[in-house]
């Protein structure tokens, strides 16, 4: 016998975004700093929490040599065991933005962890500038983790600028994408204006129905700035909390309901925009099939 | 012998957005308001004129019985005919939006002119809400409109909300994207916020290097409300014109400069955001390696 029960009543879930800021470097110190926020976030009733991209090392790097030294591995090296102790102590996950080493490969990554440990990891796709010189381009593609609030996506910094990313992880059923990032200034950013990126997020929530926590660091790390407006994105593409300020370090906390989410999807009797999708149109362009010319 | 032209001056163009509101039912009327807004726009400069979608028919139709009344051969009908007329004597492009008939199947189309005629029909991929009981799902693709002010393209509205859509013009080498609409007010807008639907169009330019125009109309018609706020969006992604308001006709102008356009994919001496593609990522999973399930 199936109960159908009429108008389950689904309880929001609170999600958080840390915005800090790391020093390159400073590995310790930067982790033991994620783990003040986290433990902050949890005590607010956060139950998912974000850390930026590269929260324990430190985005510049001066040299191979520095970024060699200062990756770990996942989930084995000490920044991961520490988020990990960090997320089953306060019973929350954890996606934290991590310079991975797995033998002599570089990854910018994250490590999802869960209060029964560590869940699995993201290795970024897109690597923007300078991250070339040190990073392999990831390589275990768009996974989704499921977990009992809810199945989680992450992408990271640079990747929010490629809408086949969130279309894939929405493609898999992703509730909440979960974004560490290090954004920086844009090309022509009018001043009176939020970040692009803020933009970004906002769209692709929009348009695949996906819930995004975006978490930002903030400060100049040799000579580069970082632009903070951490910002938490409902899944109708509405701000839930912030953009944060361009520089203060904050934790931005947001409800975020399952059902309400899974809804999102369906516009209207005719219109549920996954569904929608022309694939007929797409994959003969974007497949094998028709190779476009290089413009 | 090469010749080499260093730092080449690129004259810039100028394009308009227009911003009106058809009456469902008076054709003629609806078209002769719109060819004067065409030479309006053209005695400011404009050598692209963009009017909204079904700018000659109005949006909500009654019955398939007065749908097909209205709709149009394109390019031999006279709404056609009469903006071929109006792009010819003002040696301007037209991009319009039109109820387009075919023997016995009608499509939510854009009729592309140029100053020696027409020049092609874009028919919109993705029906939106009642469109449905009306219109058959466009079936020319994404075709690009090659000029010699530079490579068009059209979207239409709804297809706003698939970043495919433009993401496949962007690889096709499109400078300007064309985008009569009718936008209609999204769930959960805020009152303080731009429409949703602005957002998608920056976010969409500033991830493609592309230049979009959006014409959409006003006014509230058989009960739907249309939201205005027209925008002309540079290839950053930041608006070169616009929104307009909600509620006035208004013809919207701005200057774009094709060398710059084209340069606008390049963002630094590691990235170009359309070959940054992942396409050994994505293509498995969009194209038909890899079915993704229907959540």
């Amino acid at each position: 016998m199936t109960v159908q029960v009429e108008g389950l009543d689904f309880p929001d879930l609170v999600v958080a975004s840390v915005q800090m800021e790391p020093h390159v470097g400073h590995t310790a110190a930067n982790v033991a700093r994620s783990v003040q926020l986290i433990e902050e976030a949890a005590a607010q009733g956060a139950s998912i929490v974000v850390l930026p991209e590269l929260a324990n090392s430190g985005y510049v790097f001066a040299s191979r040599a520095e970024a060699f030294a200062l990756a770990e591995p996942v989930p084995d090296g000490p920044s991961t065991q520490a988020w990990a102790d960090a997320a089953r102590r306060c019973n929350v996950h954890v996606v934290a933005g991590i310079a991975e080493r797995e033998d002599d490969r570089l990854y910018n990554a994250a490590a999802v962890l869960g209060p029964r440990g560590w869940l699995g990891t993201y290795r970024k796709l897109h690597l923007w500038g300078d991250e070339h010189l040190f990073f392999e381009p990831g390589n275990k593609g768009l996974p989704v983790f499921h977990t009992e609030l809810g199945r989680l996506g992450v992408v990271i910094c640079y990747d929010g600028w490629f809408p086949e990313a969130y279309r894939l992880l929405a493609m898999q059923g992703v509730d909440i994408v979960c974004m560490p990032t290090n954004w920086v200034p844009m090309p022509q950013q009018p001043a009176d204006r939020p970040a692009m990126a803020t933009t970004l997020a906002m769209a692709s929530a929009h348009s695949n129905g996906m819930n995004i926590v975006c978490a930002n660091r903030t400060g100049t790390e040799r000579g580069q700035p970082f632009v903070g407006q951490s910002l938490i994105v409902g899944a109708q593409g509405w701000p839930l909390a912030g953009p944060a300020s361009h520089d203060g370090e904050e934790i931005l906390l947001a409800r975020i309901n399952l059902k309400a989410s899974r809804q999102a999807r369906h516009l209207n009797a005719f219109n549920d925009v996954l569904r929608d999708r022309r694939d007929d149109i797409y994959d003969p362009m974007l497949g094998t099939g028709w190779p476009l010319p290089r413009h």
